[in-house]
């Protein structure tokens, strides 16, 4: 009886993120119907319950809200413009990462096929969907969220609409993302230069995941000189990382880790203290990242 | 009174660190003793009830415990060398950063003038020194870090010891510290992203923490596949970062950011996807990260 009470809601695409969301769903006694390119993935969640839909029309159909996950905004029009005629009147959800470009782009295509719409990002893995303080957020149409918040925290307590400009959940998650690959490779040659020492990468965790925190606290800070363009009472320095990028060479060498990858670093280092940051704070990078507008052709 | 029972100490090198941690032992009633290559920037503590020795060698006699705080260990022996007659018999401890081969020479150098020594590290800003969660690492002669614990535990409350081997406080510091630079451009380049939208960049801050948190969380589980070797089981896998790579370019030109830096990353991710871990979790790139040994001539 509970399930007849919850929205019906479709899942497209049953990657690793995918089939947690479903599962998510199910938890929480939503009628549940999936489709996913490799028939095959549905299978466990069938299991537990969920309608598996052959073609992706009877999955559309099967719900008033539709939730994608695939690899792209390319890949989700791909598989949706087989079931394009019946979004009319639907409400579809995107969950893949994307630039705001194709955020627009799908909002564009959503808004042709007659569906309300909203783009949505899951700040975490997938066996943290369900859980009350997991991340999600999302752009678009306010009435639309307003209308579904309930259900879409069932996929993470942390939930929240940036706006209504459907981009904007694509550019806070690019934004915010741009510290995940570098963070984990820097991790990762951490590792690797304790075990050259026969030490395991585990040794290195709490001291990572203090450091971390450590990051996380002074980002109000540099947040606030990025924002005010006043550089100039450093918590750190330009020119202590020009010191740093002497001794990393020397480390890789040393741990026999491959540290290349973080000359554009340095490089970035050096062009700011050139332009005269050298005793202002680390945070003045921001001003050697923002390309200088193109001339307009007059 | 209560100042008579608690060590001397003496702080060579006045930077923005040097004069936390000599801010440090002031406020818990050591008496202190500082010495600096520009001598004004001792003024303010001097004012606060510090000993400014016009010497080096002063410095060095005035306690059985000098700690330097120098950019890095070239700079520490070129300035002890001044002092390096009465260094025997006293306790050295180095606190700047550097490679584990500079906290090598610098344990040999200690050593053959006679002085007890640890390197340690600070890992946290000037402001956090002092505070109770503020962690510091040391590592050389374990009896000397027992010795000192105590009055070292003024510097931050999180205080350990590594080992007795001089270099792994810079081993674990350069190891840990890796994942910095990195995730600050990071940020940075998210800070300028969302301020090309008329966006304040501290709007970023409280997604930028949590995502902080999340990366902090999934560490184990990476550190545990590193040294397992087995990383089939991906939370996420290196197919999904060649994806990411796809949507960066298109990021930076949309945002009006140079992405450029994070080439080499999606480089090392292409080579991990080539070496045959397309599939497996994204820290497989660590094996793409040690260096093949280099053969022995033979
Ligand atoms: N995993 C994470 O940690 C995580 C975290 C946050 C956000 N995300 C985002 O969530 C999205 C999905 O990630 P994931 O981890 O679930 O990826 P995944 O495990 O690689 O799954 C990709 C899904 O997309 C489908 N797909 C891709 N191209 C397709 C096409 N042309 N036609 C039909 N189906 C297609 C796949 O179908 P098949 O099964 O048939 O291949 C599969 O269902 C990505 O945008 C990712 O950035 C993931
Ligand atoms: N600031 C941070 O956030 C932070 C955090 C963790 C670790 N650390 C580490 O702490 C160390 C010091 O950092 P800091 O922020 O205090 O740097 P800083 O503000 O740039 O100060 C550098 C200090 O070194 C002295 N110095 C440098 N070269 C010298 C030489 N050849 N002869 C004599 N004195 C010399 C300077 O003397 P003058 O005053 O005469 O120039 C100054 O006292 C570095 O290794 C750094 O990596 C810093």
């Amino acid at each position: 009886m509970l399930s007849h009470s919850r929205t019906p809601v479709t899942v497209v695409g049953l990657g690793a993120m995918g089939r947690a969301l479903a599962a998510a769903f199910l938890d929480a006694g939503h009628p549940t119907t999936v489709w996913n390119r490799t028939a095959a993935r549905a299978a466990p969640l069938v299991a537990r319950g969920a309608r598996h839909a052959g073609a992706v029309e009877d999955a559309v159909r099967a719900s008033p809200l539709i939730v994608t996950c695939l690899t792209s905004y390319e890949a989700t029009t791909e598989v949706l413009r087989l079931g394009a005629g019946a979004l009319r009147g639907r409400t579809l959800i995107t969950l893949n990462s994307g630039s705001p470009s194709g955020a627009r782009a799908m909002a564009a295509w959503a808004g042709e096929h007659g569906a309300r719409f909203l783009d949505g990002a899951v700040k975490n893995v997938p066996s943290a969907v369900g859980a009350h303080d997991t991340q999600l957020y999302y752009s678009g149409d306010r009435s639309v969220f307003a209308e579904y918040e309930d259900t879409l925290k069932v996929l993470g307590g942390d939930t929240s609409h940036l706006g209504d400009e459907p981009d904007l959940a694509a550019l806070y998650e690019s934004a915010v993302g741009a510290t995940l690959l570098p963070a984990l490779v820097g991790f990762f040659q951490g590792a690797a230069a304790v075990q050259s020492r026969g030490l395991p990468a585990a040794t290195l965790v709490p001291y990572a995941v203090k450091w971390l925190e450590m990051i996380a606290s002074v980002l109000p800070v540099f947040a606030r000189e990025i924002d005010s363009g006043d550089y100039s009472e450093p918590l750190s320095s330009v020119r202590l990382f020009l010191e740093t990028a002497r001794w990393d060479e020397e480390f890789g060498r040393e741990t026999g880790v491959d540290v290349s990858w973080n000359a554009p670093l340095h490089d970035l280092v050096r062009r700011a203290a050139e332009a005269g940051h050298v005793d202002d704070s680390i945070s003045a990078l921001v001003e050697v990242l923002r390309k200088p507008a193109v001339p307009s052709r007059s």
